[in-house]
């Protein structure tokens, strides 16, 4: 199948076949220089209206660790606390304030589609989801190991790091992949199960 | 930058940098194993508890066309009817049921967590979105251009191509990109407007 694919085969072993969600992590700290690397790339992935609604927040200091920790279940405690670095993923309901920066082919779709809250919750919560994906490819792409985690309680966590806009979509694990790092591979569904032709 | 970055410069721009979202596309089709090698490569990126809710019908005869265009906007009608293969990308609310046979490292995940159907609907839509971003990363991979749409009324997409336990959470089109297929680069966020240290 990889024939059908112009990405060579290194860069999807990398990405995708080899690259796996790490549980445990070696010391090696991860620079803000390889955290701005990553987002220097991933930025030019598509978001709807070029919203780009992501914030995230590092988690570096201990204490701050600390704050985090208490509300992860207690499965993902003891991983996000030791891993080299931890981000928290979160949606921006307010991305319409950046919309006619970022999006100036249309100046009024600030007014003209997000002007209900609502609304801009659920596209602000896709869209981020987006980028949260595009996110964690690039930590692969950086040589890296990401460990995605939605076993928290995000109310908590957004009170704890952000304002009432703000819900939180993930927390993120990245360092280099330590010993038993991972599970077996977990079963896939088969193409036909995914797909339907009309 | 780049030189934080394990993954190869041609990938970078293949999947990234030079990747667009196309509004043209020329006449080549698009065949299943192209679609079914994206499938293969992506498949292996993560969704919580494994769940991938991500179900896609893929529009091929021009009685499917005719019937989503109707429904798209009218900014996004023309390329919908033009572009060689369109796909319609969904979450399953039902996900759960095939949680036992994906995520067997713990059977009762299903009642445990997922017996609610509003908890679903989140998750589905929260991980069907990753999917659909690694869907376009893959379609990429492959060596087109992806043309993902929001605008257009998804009740009634959803009503016409699945049933009532399926949100559609985006249209894309799928080609090699034709004359004039991208506007001007959008501007993107900086780096310190997106992340935050603490």
């Amino acid at each position: 199948m990889t024939a059908y694919l112009e990405l060579d085969a290194a860069a999807q072993d990398l990405l995708f076949r080899e690259a796996r969600t790490a549980n445990t992590f070696t010391d090696e700290p991860v620079g803000e220089e390889q955290i701005q690397a990553i987002y220097d790339l991933v930025k030019w992935a598509p978001t709807s209206f070029n919203q780009q609604p992501l914030r995230v927040v590092l988690v570096r200091t201990p204490q701050a660790r600390e704050r985090l920790v208490q509300h992860m279940w207690d499965s993902n405690k003891e991983k996000t606390a030791a891993a080299p670095l931890v981000a928290i993923l979160a949606a921006d309901g307010e991305f319409h304030e950046q919309l006619p920066t970022v999006f100036p082919v249309f100046p009024n779709a600030k007014d003209a589609f997000f002007s209900d809250p609502a609304v801009r919750e659920e596209s602000a919560r896709m869209n981020a989801a987006l980028q949260v994906a595009y996110f964690i490819i690039g930590v692969r792409a950086a040589g890296l190991a990401a460990g995605p985690m939605s076993g928290l309680d995000t109310d908590a966590v957004a009170k704890e790091f952000f304002d009432a806009n703000h819900k939180v979509l993930a927390v993120v694990n990245i360092g280099k992949p330590g010993e038993n790092a991972w599970w077996d591979r977990l079963p896939r569904l088969e193409f036909d199960q995914v797909f339907r032709t009309v």
